[in-house]
């Protein structure tokens, strides 16, 4: 898996706190945004964040390159509706040298990964010999794996991508969409700390939601968000 | 392909009347949804259609259930965001005895049916042979190929419908979605005939959008679609 | 002000319940819609219900015609984006005789309701001069104030609907979109019981959310609310 | 009215170039982002915006602070909603200076000009009566005139933009949206000329849309919007 934060909203959280601020002040919109020192707008935002005022952060919008990704997580990502996707097509591309993503319980599973990677050899050839009997290739992929390697850019704002971490980042979320809702975490906190200061399941910020099935850990997620914060 | 029409807004096109004229009249909203006849309501909506004030339509919504597709179709069908899906997940339902689309196109070519189906059978049996090893069936799952049979549910209201048909009934579409498409159209058409006068692929109202890509054969879709208005 | 709820998708809860359902059966659409009893309905939705799988509760609608509130209530109410609306608009509606809406405040203080009842007139006047001067009442309404009545359909499915509802039911809600939410609480319980018997505002299910600025009547709200369920 | 354009996706052409560009190429995300020049992007956005693929221009985002405007610019501008807003509330903001928004029609006639601020004068004096009569800013707005001056945030990606512009770039448009739509067409052409190339009302690209409330002035249109693309 591969994830490129492909561009932001420049100075978010500037942005953000000056969109706020804006509203509830006798000067324009040139002066806020000149005059705001950081120190303000981080206290201003850390204050919205803090009120769970959250439609000022739709303001500013991150874009990801996501690659090397099953075709199991686009399906899932794709359903998270206040977004933008555009994603490689495999009705156009010829899937002959298509890669595949091999799940880490199977990789840790000899016999298990062996069977996986020998059926995706038989897709392969299968894929291949129907194109040569004649079969157009947006019929041909109907036989392609959901590991099928697949790449998408994905454009969320912040309060989308709030919601998004509080779902796939919690322990019982899919494995890989998890992997990657952790890392996209990583990343917008590094150029906005405070806005996705408390990013992340929905157990950092009140009761497990997951009633009898919860995972029970808590406190370890937490700490592990809350730590990774610096 | 199963297409159920499980449910809609009742009275959809005088709903959509009553709602519209409401905003124009000095009478209250119990009387003019008493008071207008079958007659007005057409007449009313007839020039809302063709003046393409599409947001009275947002007013009426149509459930469908749709059994035996691929999850190829699932995956673009999600990508409509003025919607609401409930999908059958593989994360959850044991898929020993999954079924599968078979593309028209391979059916008609009894070489390649002969490779499909011998691969899905090596799917399934992989995708035993995984579980019995100890994969959960939610990392199984990835061997599972696109043509894996889904059923999905989906709510649009009319006005997204109408955007969907322009698509998705294209000649251009990918042949599955299109199937769906013509199907929801058909029905859709039963229920609600002013409301959906114009429902079909782009080049009824207008030039083919598809540029050098065109399929040259508006002419025969507006004769099409127009026939089956009845 | 009057709220009518126009239309609804019918059996609400049965569609919503079948919807979820569907996606974990191995009997089709037409089976599960005509074989589910409401009481299997009524349990599978408590359910959903309880553990806040809200999505199955996008396939049921409610549109209502609301009458007799103030632009001050509509400006609100459209900021909700999950909906559709169809306003009267003062662009092409003569306003000559227009209604307004006084704030209880106001009435309950005889000296500002003479004060607020004489600008009233004050602004008929001017507005109808200004149409005899020859502006178009398109321009004329500028002079029209925030409590002129106006009239709006509104369409939300149910996950909408709730969410509306714990934001405009609080107490710290604008007192007239926050009697609209109660009025409309009260009409969807009516025909969807299971459905919306939490809707209401957030400290129904958890720690009031507005911190310092609470209005400290959580428990009276819990008993108003759930009394009210029968 | 004042737009000032607060913040954009960087590189606006350039991201909406890579992203599409992404789906279709071998090499991965960081590769295209640096190695595409301007020209590439520019030939590749071109071929994009005129075969109507809009999709890939929801990666880019627009944020304008919008101040000196009326309340009905805003009562109309929110209804737009694929967008995100922050507007000044009348709740909380003491409105005793209260700045208003006069009609050109009004401005042009010195009797209306004289009457309509002379009303306003009474709106303010009875709004400042109001509160000195123990009634809270919250319910003495109700007699604020739609003329009120207001400030707003509005954020859209180009997708929504280029829909909004279609809509409020009309001759039909009300005025005041209308000199709002075309300062935005103007500021966004200067930071994504290709972008925003056929920017501006519906019948640039195609017939009028409105029917016998035609303006009859396509062709002045499109030799505006044309010549000022420069």
């Amino acid at each position: 898996m591969r994830v490129t934060l492909l561009q932001y909203t420049p100075e978010p959280e500037r942005t953000a706190a000056a969109a706020a601020r804006l509203c509830y002040s006798p000067v324009g919109a040139e002066t806020i945004k000149e005059r705001m020192t950081d120190e303000q707008a981080h206290r201003f935002l850390a204050k919205i964040v803090s009120t769970g005022h959250y439609s000022t952060m739709e303001h500013v919008s991150f874009t990801f390159a996501i690659e090397g990704v099953s075709r199991v997580l686009t399906h899932q990502l794709v359903r998270h509706r206040i977004a933008s996707y555009s994603q490689q097509s495999q009705r156009y591309v010829k899937e002959h040298d298509f890669e595949y993503i091999v799940p880490p319980s199977v990789v840790g599973n000899p016999e298990a990964r062996r069977k996986f990677e020998q059926l995706m050899r038989e897709v392969r050839r299968t894929y291949d010999e129907l194109v040569a009997l004649g079969v157009h290739q947006e019929d041909a992929r109907y036989v392609l794996a959901n590991a099928t390697e697949t790449k998408i850019v994905v454009t969320m704002n912040a309060r989308s991508l709030l919601h998004f971490f509080t779902l796939r980042c919690c322990n019982r979320a899919q494995w890989e969409i998890r992997d990657l809702a952790r890392e996209m975490v990583r990343q917008v906190r590094e150029v906005a700390p405070t806005l996705f200061k408390q990013a992340g399941p929905a157990c950092l910020l009140g009761p497990c939601p997951e009633g009898t099935m919860t995972c029970g850990k808590s406190a370890e997620m937490r700490e592990a968000y809350l730590e990774s914060k610096g």
